[in-house]
């Protein structure tokens, strides 16, 4: 059997009891560690579960994934993914290469960031597409998320922005010469993350949003220190929430009152906060 | 302090170990079960924990918060919530009330069916808006939601739609005549969405989805025995995919090549299936 058992967000005690139970006893544990990272070591899950953990990267689990469902017939494999096996970053393919061997697949749900997000106050239903942004090159600044989140801006819809880790990258140089040397790890600020979509707005000027257009940028969701905080897009370009892993949202203009009461004590200013809510949000037309 | 703490979707051991372990130590432990259901008994769930639950009814939780939050200064509160705390019914009136009270609040996120549904194979990057189906009376057929979908269907994207559930609600006689005598619990089946979306479009005429349109059906997602159906609207009303509780995924039409392929399996029928998605689906227009 192959378990793909989701590990939540923050620490090793995020997995379910369900989960631990699976991990404890499979022939072989991996660690899926290139899409999203877990704010703990992985010699500190080792240590919780009682186990060895294989770190799978991305080459392993795109170009070897018959080592990884090697004898999954008769024995347990555990595949652990950060948040849900299912959320921002699905292994379909290689459930799909588990189905054409015949192996059986089982999933374990936890938290996903695309739930967990509800932790800001913002209503769930309110959310139109996920988008993704990636780390600006002075040659490559792809802007398809700016035509998502004019769809969903459309319908007065919220954004949930996730943003781009670089996990055991290669330099261009290094890669062409074959050294598998890695950049150190990298992951997206809620600055960087702001700066690129006003960037964007700039270049495209289709006024989907604007410098004013209110924000809430979360840091380390479902850990003990999570932060969010709330302001127009120009002042999250210079908040520092801390260490990874950041995402943001983009307020839609149908932002519920509700909502409103719930974020504003996350407000970087409450003056700014209140004369952009007047301006752009609480409007269903 | 007021712990907020998802139980997720099936069974006892869908919590987390971080969420067990306050539930172990906590002073009192509600269970909010009016919006959700676990598919366990509450006395299981007590002999897991090892602790007597108080169930919060609707009538507690909105009218009586003040008893929940008793001593939440002093004592530590454990508030469980099928699903994560702020999945699909958000309890943000309960934590404003403990800011008013300055209770400090924690969040234990867990899975919700917001992002579990990616057990689908479909991307959750592709849904839109999620809607929820309420059992409709014979005067009473609110369409707010297919206003959504619209919105949803414009852009191409998946609507989840969330299946209304009926628990310890009054009759009208009995409510008028202040008689605390509930019904016994009623939950939406997929067949039953699938025949109200159709008699929505009946009426509407708007063309938002047609009898052939593809959706899918799921049941007890995180369980054992979960179950995915695929099919035309048309074939859905005649499905049962067993006890509940049910959603119901209605496809957009940038449906990507690899959901199709992922999906497929599930079909009710192969054949109208492939005629669906040809006359329907992978478009990007």
């Amino acid at each position: 059997m192959l378990y793909l058992v989701g590990l939540g967000l923050a620490d090793e005690t995020d997995i379910t009891v369900k989960g631990l139970e699976i991990v404890k006893k499979a022939e072989r544990v991996y660690l899926e560690a290139y899409t999203s990272i877990l704010l703990v070591d992985t010699t500190k899950l080792e240590t919780f579960y009682g186990r060895p953990i294989i770190v799978a990267d991305r080459e392993m689990v795109e170009s070897d994934s018959d080592a990884i469902l090697h004898e999954a017939h008769v024995k347990d494999i555990a595949f652990l993914v950060v948040g849900d096996p299912f959320g921002a970053t699905t292994h379909t393919d290689l459930i799909l290469r588990a189905r054409e061997l015949s192996i059986p697949v089982e999933t374990v749900p936890n938290a996903s960031i695309l739930s967990a997000i509800g932790t800001t106050g913002l209503q769930l239903y309110n959310f139109g597409q996920t988008v993704s942004m990636v780390f600006f090159l002075d040659n490559w600044k792809p802007s398809s998320f700016y035509d998502r989140i004019k769809e969903n801006a459309s319908i007065g819809l919220h954004t949930l922005v996730l943003l781009d880790i670089k996990v055991k990258e290669q330099s261009l140089e290094n890669m062409a010469r074959g050294r598998k040397i890695y950049e150190p790890p990298r992951y997206m600020t809620v600055a960087q993350c702001a700066a690129q979509m006003l960037e964007t707005e700039e270049t495209r000027q289709e006024g989907v949003y604007h410098e004013d257009s209110l924000a809430v940028g979360v840091a380390r969701v479902g850990a003990r220190d999570q932060r969010i905080v709330v302001g127009t897009l120009k002042e999250l370009t210079e908040v520092d929430v801390g260490k990874p892993l950041h995402s943001l949202v983009l307020l839609g203009r149908r932002t519920h009152d509700l909502e409103r009461d719930y974020i504003r004590v996350f407000a970087v200013d409450e003056k700014t906060f209140d004369q952009s809510y007047e301006k752009y949000y609480g409007k269903t037309y």
